[in-house]
């Protein structure tokens, strides 16, 4: 089928990556400001659907800082340009940044509110694009504020200077077959409607194109690693869908195709329609443009204010999601075993981290239904693995050495489900210490795969579990355990999550990643990672015994034995990584030749 | 020195107890109802200082409904009578209550807004006593309701009809010398001053005993466990703190002692003072009576409603206030090493929950500067351990049989610091899976008491850590892990706790319980406690690493051996307890006699 077509990230960096340029960037920012009469301006890593995947036309935040990471926000006022990332991109942006006048700090709530009082003159108005802030975001800043600043919607700077922008492509949205939704669009829209209903809801408003595919069973190519078609809709009063959607995406058969239910307009349409509704209205302000709440008249309007309804019920897979989900695992941990296998012949010929790149996507590329990766490959090694989101190229680069720890990080999309893996392996002889570390970071690994939990805990309950044996040791990684994971759709799909901060419940049928690490600055990073499934609860067999829920692991593919000191685990944990290696040969040793599959056997042998 | 002299609780339960009584009671609590023209009424557990221990004319909800728990609800209305308790709570409620037209539900928000919704007519008044009742508990019932239930002050329906209602008895309050508090009342009210002034705040209200007894480092004898004194307090412009106390409380002697910085008032001009103060307001809503709200003029006043300022100051103790704890432990420890003595000579001889917490008092009354027990001694043989918070009486008290658990959690109020120890024991063969069971616990409060974790966490980021184990095999425990402890105050102390909802920051200086357990209703309970200090932060002696925070152990008391299945621990673990096994032996063994040493070194050689 059907793969993705985007531009290379690396010719768009080549063109904007001068310094004179940046200068220049920030000077038409600065005087398009004046004219605005704004005193800052900020420029997030966003597009107007909110989605982690962005398509580099919408990437103003890499055009004007050359940072490249999936979340950030610049800020520039007359005299200074601020660059908030999270923790996992702090070092990377220090590199990226194409001026030394741009200041890096952690996208922090209290850290950006403390930035705004040192640099922001009380009573100065700062500007924003009404297209890319959600509604939430900016009454949090407001009230924030409690107004010691003004919020002015301007149009969009960045969109005004860059002249070189890439031209939009568009390709033809598809459907989706039940055979691998599970549920028909029918079926869902009734779903919702009756939710609608329940809350006495006049209008649905969906602006995340995830979700308005997971409801229509479509999809599209409009951003890399996704496949999503970039939309809003609308669900009537009757439970019907209005797609609105740039119309040179539509073909007349997939139209057709569709019954009368779900109908589709072009995206220009949406904002006259929004300013038609009249009733009770739900919009979910984490991901509603403010510009969206702004076209819907507030005096005629209740807006009822609560998340996407579509978001918790697509985070529950249904029965042939979840058989689908199992199948494109079970593809997917080929490719990666074919990976280690080519690695393991290559070792002592000079390999880099883009000669693995390349080889996970050949590996990947051989597989049925593949649609290509669901983000991209993270393979870094010694130094460059403890860049959390570490994209290797041309300039960083690195060849492979004995000694190193490599950490690769991919997944793929395929028609049955999405997939996300990461395996950290040794080239040569590596030092105890790393192989401790790598035994700890493991040890948390499985603490998770094999733990049991009462109903009704959230990812924040149980994100500690995994990082015990590491803290017994001074020792952290500054992420989350897990993220959501979608079905053919976004690999980090909310609401659930295995971290600190993430309260929803976790239900039986969402899939999560776990992935404890470990990074050590300028030196190596570890990162384990297998795709989990929240199992039925347990039948409350006895009295005294309490329901729990556990995990079915989704993910096949050997952990490189020759890391483990075996003295560090307990005979469960052994016996946990045995039993895997084990499952491991059972799944795919049929499936490789002689040669492959005796050295399959012998790293999956027991310990 | 003196100890506490409370009225039996017994006698007063007799007295309260017939169902004739209990009918009476209602019938007259809604003819008053009537005549105030409230649909319904609230009775909570608590008095005008919001304190966990409350003295027995204060309770009110006792003399209603006869439960005895630390913590309720009743609610009321013309048709029903509901009893909120927590889940700590809910069997002893059952138990207790003295009629069956009592209805008990588990205290939490939802059940409670469902519980109105169903029994209580929309408009209708919920009449409140406002010193009984947070001001933030009142706004939060309020704001949940929005509008569809009118809330009313009223005059207290219980203190009207309850014609014999002990009579309050008054202490004299004493000055606890600097050597035990380490801070002199000057300096903490100059340190909290500084705070006020930093916020620009005018005047700080204190409504919690505990922090006004803390500040000025006074102590009385109000109610049962806690040796506070029941007053209030305003912190002036200038610092200075005037306290309003019953003046019967007060001592010539005492009064002259304090410098010009701390005056007292009697109780009855506090209502007057607060009327006319004027400025910015410091109030903890969560702890401040809707009726002194109520008294401060809220056109000319900003009520600025934050933390009380001296909980915070108060949970990190001091080096003087940590040593004495540790003091205050070894005495503890002994107690109750003489008695697990005592148990394990007189086994055989028919000895019953009573016969234990008598000799518990015995044993702690020989320590020095011990003042009475820190909460009622809670010993609970067979199905009554499985009552969280189980109180021997008469009707309960059972001869411990061969085959049985005993847990036994008790304190002591020293001058010196407040001690909280639980143990559980066996009587004769106890079978494998109590046993099993006794172990799972066991390793939950190892790896608490073991665990190391990165600074800035907080309660409900560990309070998974502790139940793994039991998860794994369907098992859990419904309280918390831990709470805070004061010195020589209340035995629970916050804002601090390890539990999965608390989120105060955890601070080396703390003292948080580590209390895990088990409990199998109608047939037993496991608990094993410790107190632990928070330790400075370890030094960052090498980059990789993170600074980290870890406990030390206060209570030094040996474990029931005979019930540990050494199979099910790792090695870590089982050198965890032969360690602390051998620090018991160093702290005690030269204060027991012969038989008693060897005893001793017998139940703490190595497993």
């Amino acid at each position: 089928m059907n793969s993705f077509t985007i531009t290379s990230t690396e010719d768009i960096k080549k063109k904007n990556n001068s310094l004179s340029s940046a200068t220049a960037k920030i000077k038409s920012v600065r005087n398009l400001m004046s004219k605005y009469k704004i005193g800052a301006y900020l420029i997030p890593r966003a597009d107007c659907f909110q989605g982690e995947f962005i398509s580099e036309n919408d990437n103003r935040l890499r055009w004007i800082t050359n940072f490249s990471g999936s979340a950030g926000l610049c800020i520039v006022t007359m005299k200074t340009i601020a660059l908030f990332v999270d923790g996992r991109y702090t070092i990377q942006a220090e590199i990226e940044k194409n001026s030394s006048k741009i200041i890096v700090y952690k996208l922090n709530k209290t850290i950006i509110a403390n930035w705004f009082k040192k640099n922001v003159i009380s009573h100065d108005k700062i500007g924003f694009d009404p297209w890319l802030h959600t509604w939430n975001e900016i009454q949090n800043l407001k009230s924030e504020f409690r107004g010691k600043y003004k919020f002015k919607k301007v149009k969009n700077i960045i969109d005004k200077i860059w002249i070189d922008k890439p031209k939009e492509e568009y390709h033809k949205i598809f459907k989706l077959s039940d055979k691998y939704t599970g549920h028909s669009y029918t079926a869902k829209l009734a779903q919702i409607n009756k939710l609608k209903n329940n809350f006495k809801v006049d209008y649905i408003i969906y602006t995340l194109p995830e979700s308005i595919c997971w409801l229509a069973n479509i999809r599209g190519f409009d951003i890399p690693n996704t496949p999503i078609a970039q939309s809003y809709a609308i669900q009537k009063k009757n439970g019907d869908l209005n797609i609105f959607i740039k119309k040179e995406k539509l073909s007349e058969d997939l139209v057709e195709n569709f019954g009368p239910k779900v109908k589709f307009f072009d995206i220009s349409f949406f904002s006259k329609k929004l300013k038609k509704l009249k009733g009770k209205i739900w919009l979910d302000g984490n991901n509603c443009p403010t510009a969206v709440r702004s076209l819907i008249s507030s005096k005629r309007n209740k807006i009822f204010n609560e998340l996407d309804p579509a978001l918790s019920i697509k985070s529950i897979k249904n029965k042939v999601e979840i058989r689908n989900s199992r199948i494109a695992h079970k593809k997917d941990g080929l490719a990666i075993i074919n990976l280690l296998y080519w690695i393991e012949q290559n070792k002592r010929s000079r390999i880099s981290e883009i000669d693995i790149i390349e080889k996970v996507a050949e590996f990947r590329k051989k597989t049925s239904n593949y649609f290509g990766p669901s983000f991209d490959t993270i393979c870094g090694s010694g130094p460059n693995g403890a860049i959390i989101h570490y994209r290797a190229n041309s300039k960083t680069n690195r060849i492979i050495k004995s000694g190193d720890l490599v950490l690769i990080d991919s997944g793929g999309q395929y028609l049955e489900g999405t997939t996300d893996i990461t395996r950290t392996i040794g080239f040569g002889k590596v030092n105890y210490l790393k192989r401790k570390q790598y035994t700890l970071v493991l040890k948390g690994m499985i603490a998770v795969s094999n733990l049991k939990w009462p109903l009704g805990l959230t990812g924040k309950d149980l994100d500690s579990i995994p990082r015990y044996h590491l803290w017994q040791e001074n020792l952290d990684y500054e992420h989350g355990t897990g993220h959501g994971v979608g079905s053919f759709l976004s690999v980090h799909e909310g609401p659930q999550g295995l971290s600190k901060r993430n309260e929803v419940e976790l239900k039986s049928g969402m899939i999560v990643s776990n992935e404890p690490g470990y990074y050590l600055q300028n030196s190596h990073g570890i990162r384990i990672e297998n795709l989990l499934l929240i199992k039925e609860p347990t039948e409350q067999s006895q009295i005294e015994k309490i329901k729990t829920l556990s995990f079915e692991t989704l993910t096949y593919c050997p952990f490189d034995r020759f890391l483990i000191i075996k003295d560090l685990l307990t005979i469960q944990e052994i016996e946990w990584i045995n039993s895997y290696h084990q499952k491991v040969i059972k799944k795919y040793e049929a499936r490789l030749d002689g040669e492959k599959r005796s050295w399959l056997n012998k790293i999956c042998s027991k310990l």
